[in-house]
């Protein structure tokens, strides 16, 4: 309705209507959307811009707790980019978006890499919080 | 404040002061130290009490999605009730509760199980709202 009206007054007065804001819902898949893109360019910093750069990001997998963003991207690195790692492919599929607060969002979704000898893959879970600087992934639960 | 013009109103007309609603940090608190105690009694169905009652329950372990109360429960009594299984004592540690919304709590934990013959564990992040039936479990991303 409120973008309706907007909308009405721009065109009236002659202004170019301003971008809507996106949903919740929209910001945060594209903050997924963007994740993908730069992990399927090699970017492994461009994946970590998804993330709360900050000491209290958290992010679990198996029985390891990581803590900050610093921390995080060390992992991925040594995970990922290490002698002999390969990035590989990555897609999220079978994404649920579920807004808890206007400025709070779970996420659940599967993660699948494919890379030439072996294709991991496994779930995940993500609390994405809208921030100052934008949405970002500020808890990460990973399985596989 | 609210609280104490309650109490000295109560106190002024003689009546008994409701005990003080719990926080949702507080509540969400009790119902995990209600799974625990339910668990270590080997009473798996007062630890399901903490679960959302409803098919849209969801459970994320390993690459496994489990979806709904009685799905969930039926996970639960084949890994733990099954010939030569053994619920064991759980406890849980390290957790960390942040209020997202006044109806949705995030958890972090660790679990751990003492059995006589292993000690399995690992981490869980849970997803707790507050429901017309009281705070219950909606997800639950379990780790080990």
């Amino acid at each position: 309705m409120w973008r309706t009206i907007s909308l009405a007054l721009a065109l009236a007065t002659g202004e170019k209507p301003a971008a809507p804001e996106p949903t919740p819902e929209e910001a945060v898949r594209r903050v997924l959307n963007d994740q993908v893109a730069a992990w399927n360019k090699g970017d492994l910093e461009g994946f970590m811009m998804g993330y709360w750069n900050s000491p209290d990001l958290s992010f679990s997998s198996g029985k390891e707790r990581t803590r900050g963003w610093k921390a995080t991207l060390e992992r991925y690195v040594k995970k990922y980019r290490s002698d002999g790692a390969e990035m590989g492919k990555l897609t999220f599929s079978e994404l649920e978006v579920d807004v808890l607060d206007p400025n709070a969002v779970l996420v659940r979704g599967r993660w699948q890499l494919k890379r030439s000898k072996d294709e991991p893959g496994g779930l995940f879970t993500l609390i994405v919080k809208r921030l100052p600087e934008g949405w970002r992934i500020v808890h990460d639960h990973t399985s596989g």
